[in-house]
């Protein structure tokens, strides 16, 4: 790398920011944010799947057409031999391409997970940024709706070890709409158009809902059935009860309750609280390609939207490959759940560092000594951080309160004298004199390790 | 995310593949990644350094006129907002746009690394990649050579930790082509041209190196002084007192002796083995922006060129924020590590898998139970796959044998009678009948936990 000189006078300042609608984490977001994906990943590999990555860059030919209205959010350039490209928008489409490129080395049932950043070229506003964190969890090539109970159970597990109790995992099978297509007698193609506008419940009411359906086509009369399902109340087996009469004589009508009772009850069989688990018939997730079941998991506060979203897909993974791939799977809103631990101070720590010792450098007589201690800490595995700036005793204070470092080691003249430290407790203020050969256990026993 | 029906037939296969010059990331490279990134993140928190990370995409006025003839190779493009941007190109540009952006919030010193992907518009080639990890270490607000010494004893302790013993740190100051100039009565200006040229002794070789000094202006009799800097050998004490006898008189001598002799003292205070220490007077590192001392790490074998590179550089940092910020740090060349660990079979596992046990899926009447013995494993931590494929078992003994995932229970009729497991050892091919409240710790050994 080599900087420009000319026009560059040394201390002259540039007005620079970054990028808008993009974050720079600091050390103290880092720490929560790795804490939050540590928990992930740990659940995931405890379940058997396995991570993978893929490149920001896909060719156009990858991405064009796959996202809808979408596609015009997408972050397209060429590159210096004028080939069309783009940056990763979700972990689907990328995980289509994988999959079509490696299919001979990959195992069947092929359980993968995939933690990377995506772009997309939104307006940034409060909670929506240009760039974020997508945590995907999918299993392919297996039809088997255990496949279906089993993500579930992992998100699941995820949220109680993050310490969330307050959620439901909303269930519901798209073939709920097929049955619905058959009920309202309209043509089997205007599914989608009753998953797309339900989907939009949330931000748009019944009031707009209503209005797109009725711009879609859909009668008053068809308009007031479709939303009977808001109606259906009750527990999940009283829930399917009532549409099981509702849905009397339809051919369609086995298939869709089957597979709900199938999904509850392998639930059952991975001891998932029922009381977690909500199947609401008006769940939709608008996109086009989902065939089985959907889920989307939301918190009763506060209210942010969904912290998941996934379902079964069995006609996308093999777009590419030319194969008749099933899959399901889900995504996990990392960024939302982070938000909403922030709010709620849900972290198990309230540390802002990494640190856990600050070694005070004073006397450069004693330079030699205090590396060497230091070194030994390091040795014992205790993250301990060398002073390297000014030997201004108070500076070196100062700078370990404001980074939050628990505990502070001197060594004076004095100190080293009778082979001993000083052990400044930075939390509930107390100094102490250690011998220098018990200093490894006392700091250990201080850390609570 | 909604997929364009129009003209795409179900099974019709389309010709894809990534983007030539990156790279897809199996479970099996993961694996390795992983761990290399895991000891390299372990060390730098051991040493007190926190983890942050900067955007993808940088404004171009952040990236423009900081890589000299490399900015060629920046994506850059813009924005649907019709703003010039560029991707990451490296962390050092962007920790300088960080610094400045979050001044008041950073202690200092402020010791963080940073291991994310930049990406480069370069011709790819074995080895070369548009896309790659960089992973930095910097200490940013000290002068102390204390600091260069840390980064050293840093960089060593990792590649000690990831198996390497074969490695030279050469380091070298960039005081020392100042003393040059001044030995060669050239212009003080010319400082700059040497270190170019020589930076590029490794690709071009003797003859190529002087005819780029010829070019840029040096006589015969300045070139053969050059390269006297090359015959001087020894010890690292012994190269330092030649170097003081050739430039004895010379006004700029003192200050370059006296930072080598400091950084070797220090690096002894840090017990760093002297025999990977190399003082190499021919050491340039090309860039203009380094101001002090300069390292880079090589492996005997094999030959891959340098595997970290750094060194201080004190006028960088403080360019967008308007002051004068000295810095020292090094890179390390995750992807020439990995590769050099691949080739020489440097991990200390050879699993291909994070999967411990395999739970075979056979007898549906059975489903309850092998699912619930299957949470149990999960619950103690033993990583383990439920098999949600077809139910043959034949199927999947080859689906664990595939993966390497080395142990496998079986709960079969008979099993379940006798409150047992068949439990298949598929490393030694070994296969026993377990009581099933008896298999967690009887895994638990077998997998020398």
């Amino acid at each position: 790398m080599k900087i420009k000189k000319s026009g560059e006078k040394e201390g002259m300042s540039v007005k620079v920011s970054a990028y808008k609608g993009m974050r720079d984490f600091l050390p103290e977001d880092m720490l929560k944010r790795n804490f939050v994906i540590s928990i992930i990943k740990e659940v995931f590999e405890n379940y058997g799947f396995e991570p993978i990555e893929t490149p920001a860059i896909e060719l156009w030919s990858v991405l064009s057409g796959k996202y809808g209205d979408e596609e015009k959010l997408l972050y397209k350039f060429k590159d210096r031999g004028e080939r069309e490209v783009g940056l990763r928008y979700d972990l689907t489409v990328p995980l289509a391409r994988f999959v079509a490129n490696h299919l001979q080395k990959l195992p069947r049932p092929f359980k993968r997970y995939q933690i990377q950043p995506v772009w997309r070229a939104d307006k940034p506003q409060k909670g929506r940024f240009r760039e974020f964190y997508q945590c995907d969890i999918d299993i392919i090539g297996v039809n088997s709706l255990l496949a279906d109970a089993e993500i579930l159970k992992i998100l699941y597990t995820i949220l109680k070890k993050l310490g969330f109790d307050n959620f439901i995992i909303n269930i519901n099978s798209r073939k709920i709409f097929k049955t619905l297509v058959e009920y309202l007698q309209v043509d089997e193609k205007k599914e989608f158009l009753i998953a797309r506008a339900i989907d939009k419940y949330d931000k748009l009411g019944e009031k707009g809902v209503k209005e797109q359906l009725e711009k879609t086509g859909f009668s008053e009369n068809e308009r007031g059935k479709i939303f009977t399902l808001l109606e259906i109340t009750g527990t999940n087996s009283e829930k399917i009860s009532k549409l099981n009469k509702i849905f009397e004589g339809l051919s369609t009508r086995e298939p869709f309750i089957q597979e709900i009772q199938e999904i509850l009850k392998y639930l059952e069989y991975f001891s998932v609280d029922e009381k977690y688990i909500n199947f609401n018939p008006f769940l939709a997730r608008g996109l086009d390609y989902y065939t089985g079941i959907i889920s989307e998991t939301t918190l009763t506060t506060p209210k942010i939207g969904s912290i998941t979203g996934g379902g079964r897909y069995d006609n996308l993974i093999g777009i590419f490959s030319g194969q008749n791939i099933p899959a399901t799977g889900s995504s996990i809103g990392l960024e939302r759940i982070i938000t909403v631990m922030d709010e709620l101070n849900m972290y198990p720590f309230d540390k802002k560092t990494v640190v856990q010792v600050l070694f005070a450098v004073q006397d450069e007589k004693l330079l030699k000594k205090t590396i060497s201690l230091t070194e030994e800490l390091r040795k014992e595995g205790i993250k301990t951080d060398l002073y390297l700036g000014k030997k201004d005793l108070r500076k070196q204070i100062t700078y370990a309160l404001n980074k939050g470092i628990p505990l502070m080691l001197i060594l004076g003249e004095e100190e080293n004298k009778k082979g001993e430290l000083t052990l400044k407790n930075l939390i509930n203020r107390e100094q102490t004199r250690v011998k220098q050969d018990k200093i490894i256990n006392h700091i250990r026993e201080l850390l609570h390790e």
